[in-house]
């Protein structure tokens, strides 16, 4: 996934420390598979996966919709060309100064799980569209999804009903399927949901009119994931099962599988050693850890390809660690990396896949450590 | 822990935002009870838990000497005035042109754990004295230890003899019993192992000098924790008893111990609903949660007390969540935070014990978000 570009400006630029390189080549790519297999449904790309201007403004020269986290998400969006009436402010949890001033920017479309949210809304941003998200149970994705966001279908029926009396427009139900969700089926288990929703409230005279089925959308890291078609005939399949002919407007959000595939972090090996003679694991720090960017290894969840000048060499497992002064900074060690057994000091590593939930994760100074440096080309 | 003049900033300066605010007068309390309870040892304050230049300042006044974990840090205690000779490169883990760049800035004294670090220090920063750091079990702490620093008391003789062969001053062992480490008995064991590893050299004709203690001293977070007094007694019996009357030079490095206490969030509620009518947990979203500041909370490792205005009147069951997207921003959710019935979105919690490991974990911008703001006063 390092490609020849990315490649080229590593061996040309030779930038000292770790950084991100990102192709836009690939998030170009991404974008026109996502538009391929869905082509009814409106992409939103989720901001937070990558910030970068140069991706905003690519994506918003493509067409494509924004998913924001924040006022600054916003105002980066705006920023990047994207018109007020292309942005979604997509967190359920916002305080009401930060709903005014997105009112302010022109933003008309709001998520919400919850009535006092709806109850914000409705004193700030009179007349919003409004959609509410419903609970999944994120089997199967690697990125665990908790509880934190979205209601029950039957809460999410009130909410709705709430935004209608308070004068806002209740447009639709949200959902997620859970980050690099690989089992098609759970698409199906949230658009019945979202249908039963719909159902519930059409009996009242309500007629709800978007779905946003979120992101999940996976991107390659160690295994094989289904490629954008599968998705797309997966979710169409399952839109025409739940809805028949009357299949509403629809939105995606993808964010990892935008730009996921797009990165390349570039790191070294500071130190490769032993804790004991007779060890047979060897640990291996790199110049990057989880609080340089590499926050999505907590736990172990995601596991990234690692791609050494010695590849194809024989290897041995080792316990992949970061540079900081911190013993929770261990990548990889319940399931040890294999590495080969050539690796030195000072090696270059690749680690591929990074493109999304790296560069903002990073701490802003931990143990006196830079945040990650990235480049877009 | 919220001291008065704390409370005075905050009533009088009413920051936007959540923001931590360190009072430099506890940090002052905390350094000469350190001092007080181990005279003989050479206290090494660890740069990481909080580098903010008002408190290296002080600390460098009072005489204090600087662990560090980077070039960054080693420039950030001398520019608040610390000389080379009271500065340690206290990370194990070091790219060589980094040990280079402190050995030009003064530094002679250096962390080991393995012969390939050793051999990077004898290349660049010849003739400086190494300490070894020998790993310890970590039992009784709050803040795990993984095995990633340190080697087996056998190999830390064999890495100090190397050091001797290449040229560098074989100074002493090293130790860390675990961040927030309660059982005063973790110091006897690790001291022990330290013993041993003096002796072995000692028959081969080296005499180290030197045993650094680490860090491990807790702050007070909801449970009581032993004194500065009591730490220093234990300290004080197991050097006496394991090294008799040729107790060698100690140095401690103190981090969350010198400014946990002394430091406090202000945050705010965002929210507070139910994810269903009949949930009997209520989910409170402040507006800082795990990639704001409050990384610790990670595996709900520390539980910070959180004080509202309502203090006092009847409780129920929180899970308590941050606000960014990210569904694994939830800090106590396993076992939920008892807050009280009365407390209302907008209203203000402080969240007390938050002067270290608070404001460096920040993540520099995930979902758009401010890294967390620091006053010192």
């Amino acid at each position: 996934m390092a490609t020849q570009r990315i490649l080229d400006f590593l061996a040309t630029r030779r930038p000292d420390g770790p950084c991100l390189v990102v192709d836009l080549d690939v998030v170009r790519d991404n974008y026109c598979a996502f538009e391929k297999a869905l082509p009814d449904s409106r992409i939103y790309y989720a901001v937070k996966a990558n910030p970068a201007p140069e991706i905003l403004r690519l994506l918003a020269q493509l067409g494509s919709s924004f998913d924001t986290a924040s006022v600054a998400e916003i105002e980066m969006a705006l920023n990047a060309g994207a018109t007020a009436d292309r942005i979604s402010y997509g967190n359920t949890i916002k305080k009401e100064r930060d709903i005014a001033r997105a009112y302010e920017l022109g933003i008309r479309l709001f998520a919400v799980d919850c009535e006092e949210e709806v109850e914000k809304i409705a004193r700030v941003a009179p007349g919003s569209r409004v959609f509410c998200r419903v609970l999944t149970d994120g089997a199967g994705a690697e990125w665990p999804l908790s509880r934190k966001f979205g209601c029950v279908p039957a809460m999410a029926v009130d909410v709705l009903r709430h935004a209608r009396t308070l004068g806002l427009d209740p447009y639709g139900v949200s959902f997620h399927v859970g980050s690099q969700q690989t089992d098609l089926d759970a698409w199906d288990r949230a658009l019945a949901d979202a249908r039963g929703v719909f159902g519930a409230l059409a009996d009242e005279g309500i007629v709800l009119r978007m779905v946003n089925m979120g992101g999940g959308f996976p991107t390659r890291y160690l295994r094989d994931v289904p490629a954008a078609q599968a998705y797309g005939q997966a979710i169409f399949s399952a839109l025409r099962k739940h809805f028949g002919n009357r299949i509403p407007e629809t939105i995606i959000e993808p964010g990892r599988g935008m730009v996921g595939n797009a990165g390349v972090i570039k790191s070294e090996v500071v130190l490769i050693s032993k804790k004991a003679d007779n060890d047979n694991v060897r640990w291996v720090y790199l110049d990057i850890g989880k609080f340089g960017g590499l926050a999505e290894t907590m736990d172990e969840a995601i596991r990234y390809p690692l791609v050494t000048r010695h590849d194809g060499s024989e290897t041995a497992p080792c316990v992949l660690a970061g540079p900081t002064c911190d013993s929770a900074d261990v990548m990889y060690e319940k399931t040890p990396y294999p590495l080969p057994l050539s690796l030195t000091i000072g090696d270059e590593v690749l680690i591929e896949g990074t493109g999304a939930y790296t560069t903002t994760y990073a701490s802003v100074a931990f143990n006196g450590f830079e945040p990650l440096r990235s480049y877009v080309i």
